[in-house]
């Protein structure tokens, strides 16, 4: 049993992500904590909740985090996602609240109390990490493994030439994590795999309508504000689903085909802020975080719609 | 009665400001911090401990802190203070230890647990409370005041062309604090104050050895290689006091002659690292610290003999 | 007899430092070069020829030079100056015209042709002279001296918190030819001494209008856009005069009080772009240009009050 | 009848590129201009006069040019090509030298007098170049054609973990032509190519070997540091030539299999400095360049190949 923590700054994308985490039988979501990025984090907040109800995973509990990158002021993506994070569908607000007790805490408690049992995944920018590394540098050895969806090791970006949101919204925050961490330690997944092996073509997008559960039709609507912005900026075939995809890669090993050790430097400066193409160099520096570079995209689309096609009263 | 949180790296300029603290009557020194900086953190934590016990104030708590800035690698100023940042006198271990518990979380438990009542000074890189103000963006207003040894507003510098030692070691951290400060909470004394107002002449120098007590020795001797220093790189008539003429200020404020509501930013780049020149145009952004530019250096020299001259026995 | 080259991008004050140049009786002024800057190039060939002409001194040739940075976008200061540079008072267009030949060549050619006997004053930015310095590393030697009006060596900015007009506008080229200078070739004037000891009070301002002579009008007018500048952003008593007072330092070397040999680098980056805080520590590397500090503003003004009461009719 | 000029640092592939060149039947090389890169400037000079003196092209003229790149320091490759450039064989020196004349104004001259005829091809840092474009914002469009051996459009670089040689050595002046070009006057050959397209395998070494030709040799030997180099840092099969599988493009344009157009900016900080990764966001700026991204590797050869076959008196 995966037992997960997860961290997000719950967009239209992560919503996906947690219901892939949220109902996957082989897993225990333990806690959710946010941070500021895509939206901030008091929508963070209020999506991941209402996204855990509509999962019937109401019991999870979910803490908030920081509320802005560690030096960087806060550029949320709503001209991605929405004004809300979620496609400005009117959605309700969730029946719970977050629990008290700030992320940072939840982060560096948790992982202290089992070490070596509890899986981190990040959706967001590494803030709340980051600041919970400043307290305890040794925070990412006491996790199993701590997987994050961050970079563009093509230097292929979306918010600059070269860099991706989450690396770029707190480059600061990233590199902290980045030397901080080690190959065996920490995995990331970049925005590369999501464009190649993750893309929601017209057909995927139909198959999903075909569907017509209630998590399939919240997933399509939530995601319309991103499919618009994939048609005048990324130019891709559709809308795609980094956070998905990078949750599939933790929960379903299996679907990971091409990883890559590398050393990663995040650039702060604003030139190439966030920016973190690995030195392939044969002299580069000793690799610190592996990289996932391919997942089997069908195994993964197949794992969105199983997921996808559950009814909530199904959750256990 | 000042009641005093003081976080240090601690080298030997700072061991002279706790002295000025620990001893001064009107003052209690509830704890003290320690940070990376000028030496490596556990070297910090053994002067201040050392240095409390001298001064028969053994019984101060002191708390470690982070081992490193937030990104930068740590530079320590050993070349300036000496290998264990006290001169290298082969001083003797202190009886006492660190207590349990994280400099960062003495900062937040101690200013939630009594608003309003406590003044934090500090002597060091920012780190610690920077890290403590990620967990906490309110946490300077949590303070009666917080006063910090830092920066260079003339642009003269000693770590570069423009820069001062602790902003240029945390540049980050100082741009985190300078963020969340305000002119009225937040007070920064820098280096061009110590190297007009806290210059030891060997006039001064000869005074104290004189004085022939053994804090006064004990002073003398911790800045011998800080000496050394002023006369290769600095070019002063002697070994300038940046933390005790800062520590002046907090305990004795009549002694402030000048102060400067500014605007600061601190460089965060390679090429301007940690320069902390404030912008003082008339469109510049509203101040965000005070800064204090001129102390009277006579009656810091006053207090600093007359706190040398006592007997750790006088100590209450 | 001083054989000055004269390189601008004339604005207001470039016409008057023009003025002081054309009509004193020591001086030749042999040729002026424009440079983009404070304007467009083709504005400052105009109001250089227009300010030469209003001098008399309309067979003086002009040539036209860079349109821009060397690698930075234009950015004029009409906002200072007025969109022709010279208060938008609707002047007429000039008798004559920019003779053939680039900026560029002729500093290249004057100065080899007359090695040692040429004095050059920049009033603009340094894209010309670097521009040449690339085709002719040697070039600052070949000149008698050369004197450029920029920076700000108390990191005091008119364009950001640290930086002067000139330096920021085109850093690159301030640091091609600093790199290229040595004290005893070079000497900067920054704003600094503008600011002190250049600004045109009130009472100066009355005085000027006193004067009633054709250049003391002309003087007065194409500044008031400098003047509204001054009372809004720089908070001094009056508009201040960098260009003339950096002329009167060339012209009249016994108005100079202070200088200080300085090694200026020349900031490239976007965060301290065009700062050029010199380096005062003791273990700098080597002064590489001569710094003017002060000038006798009495007698800067006396001389400017002297020329602008001179007629037309009295040129040679 | 293709007429060239080349712009080359020659270190040992910019001679065999010169070889491509000097005796292509359909080209005629006017003239070779050399800059500061892998080698000092006059050792590029006695490469260039050398190389070409070995064709039986003695009496193409040599101008050399720039000594330094624009505001960075010389970085010279000699780690990779050798002291001199060639390998350190002891080749003997050239019979002829340098014409009198600056390279940066025969490119200018040249360009003016034939405009649209001649076509220009870069195999070093771009530093003449830019300092012509300086004096003649409009000269790109004075060539046929404008080719550059510059950059690595997929961010992998050989002077850091991004940055290729050319650019990284001198991005001011890669700056300076981007910003001055568009896609059908210039196109860009970046090391992406090299390495995929040009990598002189053991087998291929062998078959020089076999050739043992007067030009074969010269090849095998002046390359034979490039081949270490290529073992202990690249970690190709073998040593690859960048720059003439660059002059191989435009001596045999039907051998490119792709191209990009791109926009281009390259970085000028020291974080991320020479990079050159385009954006390739459907909102990005519009193209400035054409890259060439693949050359038939097999065609390539041959073209390499026959010409190293040919004996010198073949020369016309
Ligand atoms: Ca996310
Ligand atoms: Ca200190
Ligand atoms: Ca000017
Ligand atoms: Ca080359």
């Amino acid at each position: 049993m995966l037992e997960l923590l997860v961290d997000t700054d719950t967009g239209s994308d992560d919503a996906v992500a947690l219901l892939l985490a949220a109902l996957n039988e082989d897993t225990e979501l333990t806690a959710v904590t946010t941070v500021a990025g895509n939206v901030p984090v008091p929508l963070a907040t209020r999506n991941a909740l209402l996204t855990l109800e509509l999962a019937g995973r109401g019991q999870v509990p979910v803490y908030q985090g920081c509320e802005r990158p560690i030096v960087r002021p806060l550029h949320t993506a709503t001209a991605v996602h929405g004004d809300d994070g979620m496609g400005d569908l009117g959605l309700p607000e969730p029946a719970g609240s977050a629990r008290p007790g700030h992320a940072i805490d939840v982060l560096l408690d948790r992982a202290r109390s089992r070490p070596g049992e509890l899986t981190l995944v990040t959706l967001g920018p590494l803030t709340n990490l980051a600041a919970a590394v400043l307290r305890d540098r040794a925070l990412l050895t006491r996790f199993r493994h701590v997987y994050c969806m961050i970079g563009a090791p093509d230097a292929v970006g979306n918010m600059s030439a070269t860099a991706e949101f989450n690396a770029w919204a707190d480059p600061e925050a990233a590199h902290v994590v980045a030397e901080a961490a080690a190959p065996e330690l920490v995995t990331w997944i970049g925005w590369d795999v999501s464009r190649r092996d993750a893309v929601m073509t017209p057909d995927d997008q139909h198959a999903l309508r075909e569907l017509d559960t209630p998590l399939a039709k919240f997933t399509q609507r939530i995601n319309r504000k991103v499919a618009e912005w994939a048609a005048t900026v990324t130019g891709l075939d559709g809308y795609d689903l980094p956070d998905p995809v990078a949750m599939a890669g933790v929960l379903r090993p299996d679907l990971v085909i091409e990883t890559e050790p590398a050393h990663v430097r995040v650039a702060l400066g604003d030139e190439a802020r966030g920016q973190t193409a690995p030195d392939r160099r044969l002299d580069a520096p000793a690799a610190n975080v592996t990289l996932i570079r391919r997942v089997d995209g069908k195994g993964f689309k197949e794992l969105l719609f199983d997921t996808l096609a559950k009814r909530v009263e199904d959750a256990p």
